[in-house]
């Protein structure tokens, strides 16, 4: 089964664009500016704006202009900050984007129940911002300062997920418009229930094709007494996704694992004016009590010095905590200052965390060979990389070898048991791996999408092939 | 929309029952004793026995098998060992129970992956012996020794999901067979994938409804350096549930945290020869390095004392814990011998960790009220606790009672924004609760039920009202 992409619905839409301005005036924009904007992506797929841009506050508002555009059949796309690096946010037909950012408001904290609920259109950043007084944090961080909601779409993660999850483990309950606008609630506000289908986890990652999430519950975290960083040098790259494993495997419950190959680590010494060796490097975070975490510092450097690491330290201090994770934190920047004027391409595939040191190095290999300039960086402890590579839009032959690149490494990865997308989910830009990846489950999908949307409205032309 | 139970189709299963014969021979069986073992419920609900059951060693028996029934539209009900509590196994229109008992096959164990796959008839307590070896476990851990099918298809937790999360958190893919007998694999073997709809996790507690698992991925752990379990008695439900709630608020990472009311220690101690203080009691266990378990006793027993615990205990040795934890092992026995002779009926309402005192201290009462017995024991750090109401099946008065208080703590728990179900799933016996809880998301249950199962032929009559 394939999901037809039909044609665009100019009348429809016309249609709507009207009833829209009626009811919502100013919040509804259809200047091209702006209708670009939302339309953009981050990475070198094409802009195909909506034709209107419309800012709700409520559910109730959403679930009207949704109600609209099913009356008509008018494409809806959702929009939180437009950090999404696989055309999600395109509208290949057109259509309505909903930009969430007016729904910002943080509903409820819960903190004898480590939740809090909110609207799609929080930032992680404000989240935590919010949360802090009262001694609670959102682990999840995959880096842009993202729309939880954009979040959940897209089943994100980042840094953290080795000890926190993701947020499919990290979403309680979703509030969400469905294709014909009415509303649902995906599950009560609890830790843990067996109540029917899994709807909140179906929702989570489903980028907008199968209802519009319009509130969140999240769980939460207390923020840790201690927390410690440390980094260590490896002479490979082998070496240090061997220290990253032993980790995981001894149990070190480390919040975070973060590789950068040399290549990444030449870019960091660059850009923030580091010494760093030019090698292989393993960047952590510890989290729990004083002892724990003086602790699991230890127990890392003694797996790291056995793999033969070297330059191994660490910082309690926030001041040396923020200086060793700035590295980190200004990778992209960094990375992007290898080629001035390049424009970046993250890929993130995700293998079994034992098949890591080979696909990296693999990777490295094939983008020689190629003649491309791609650092790399991962989430080791989960098996997931970023190789940014970085490229000049104008020369139609590199951007070929970036083709054949990405297509190589998305196809290496599936045949090693891993995926096309750890965490930035299919969009536009994966679509062609679905298949590859899962086979005849993607016709399972297909049929939850036409049962869920029967007019093809939410976010056509995105994750099915 | 609701689900149509359709009548009993006795020509079908007749020509079904004949080509499966011939397939499977003597592993077809079609005596009265084991069709009634096979529709057994653990509870109340009346058997309704399967006019067949086979027993398939494969995936691609299990297709055939399912293909048979599909083109005769025939029920299929899949079975693990039996341990599920809410007529899960129940064949109400009859048809052809898949014992996948013989599905026991661990397929694989990955070590420096930390995960493993399996059949869906191997039970936890049979992988867990197999991976000790390895200094590996898999932590999820319902009471029975269930079959992971059973536990996956109920997205089923227990006493460690405070720590390590239920089925949901620990199944990373199925190979499944859907109701058209088409074969899928729902995700590569990673640690996280964003690659389109989540299908393990709308396939993980959808109790046979959507498609049978044959094959299971999980995520496993390595064995903590050291163990240690505590015990702690308090005045009150109140004061225990607030040092459960402090517990996981100071980010301790308690592994397991129960709570048993009076009535249930005074069970215990009568069924172990204990002399517990017969007082509501919390049992943990703490998993970490040798100096982070100390810790994280030391400052449980602080936070115990701080609320009036009492005899705060601490064990370290494998025999001293065992003896324990064997109290909590032995409860269901030690809770019937309060009334023997009596059935009992274990109840599973979860609820926010902070409504948990008082939904318990409002159970015990209504109880009470009705003139029932019905010991408490709980997942406290999850808002997740049993009531196991001790009835005379043939007193026709108490159970109208029963069904009273059923009904009246379902509906409780729903009304302080829990679930009721947390962990044993909705199966015949929960069905009325559903809309309750969750509204209009049934019907968009219904419709993926209807998208992927049209003929109504896997496990029908469950979940949905």
């Amino acid at each position: 089964m394939t999901m037809q992409t039909s044609a665009r619905n100019a009348a429809g839409i016309e249609t709507v664009l009207g009833i829209l301005r009626q009811q919502f005036g100013d919040r509804l924009q259809t200047g091209q500016a702006i209708r670009e904007q939302h339309g953009h992506t981050t990475t070198w797929i094409a802009t195909e704006a909506p034709d209107g841009v419309v800012f709700p506050h409520s559910t109730e508002e959403v679930a009207q202009i949704v109600t609209a555009c099913a009356t008509h059949q008018v494409p809806v796309i959702a929009f939180g900050i437009g950090s999404s690096l696989e055309g999600h946010v395109n509208a290949p037909l057109g259509g309505i984007c909903i930009d969430t950012s007016q729904m910002d408001q943080i509903v409820a904290v819960h903190g004898e129940d480590l939740d809090a609920v909110v609207q799609p259109g929080v930032t992680r950043e404000a989240l935590n911002t919010h949360l802090r007084d009262q001694g609670l944090f959102f682990p999840i961080d995959p880096g842009a300062n993202a729309s939880l909601g954009g979040m959940a779409a897209t089943r994100a993660s980042g840094t953290n997920a080795v000890r926190y999850g993701t947020m499919k483990d990290n979403v309680l309950a979703l509030k969400a418009v469905m294709a014909d606008g009415s509303v649902i609630h995906t599950a009560q506000r609890v830790k843990k229930t067996s109540a029917g289908y899994d709807l909140t986890r179906l929702l989570v990652g489903s980028e907008g094709t199968l209802g519009i999430i319009t509130e969140i519950t999240l769980r939460l975290q207390g923020i840790p007494e201690a927390m410690r960083a440390a980094r260590c040098s490896f002479p490979s790259v082998d070496a240090a996704c061997q220290a990253a494993m032993a980790t995981v495997q001894y149990g070190i419950p480390v919040a975070r694992i973060e590789l950068l190959d040399a290549l990444s680590v030449q870019a960091v010494n660059a850009y923030s004016k580091l010494d760093l060796p030019v090698e292989p490097l393993l960047l952590l975070e510890f989290h729990g009590s004083e002892a724990s975490v003086e602790e699991q510092a230890e127990m890392f450097g003694q797996i790291a010095q056995d793999v033969g690491g070297s330059g191994f330290a660490t910082a309690g201090s926030l001041e040396e905590r923020n200086k060793l994770w700035q590295a980190r934190h200004d990778l992209y920047w960094a990375e992007l200052q290898l080629r001035p004027g390049a424009k970046g391409l993250s890929t993130d595939v995700c293998v079994p965390v034992s098949r890591l040191a080979e696909i990296v190095t693999a990777t490295t290999a094939k983008a020689d060979a190629l003649n491309l300039l791609a650092p790399v960086a991962g989430h080791v402890g989960d098996g997931n990389f970023h190789c940014l590579v970085l490229m000049d839009m104008d020369d139609s032959d590199e951007l070929e070898r970036v083709r054949e690149f990405v297509s190589w490494l998305s196809e290496t990865a599936i045949e090693m048991e891993g995926t096309c997308t750890g965490e930035h989910g299919i969009g536009q830009g994966k679509r062609a791996y679905l298949r590859k990846e899962l086979g005849g489950a993607v016709d399972v999908m297909a049929a939850v999408k036409v049962a869920l949307d029967p007019q093809n409205i939410l976010n056509p032309g995105k994750i099915l092939p």
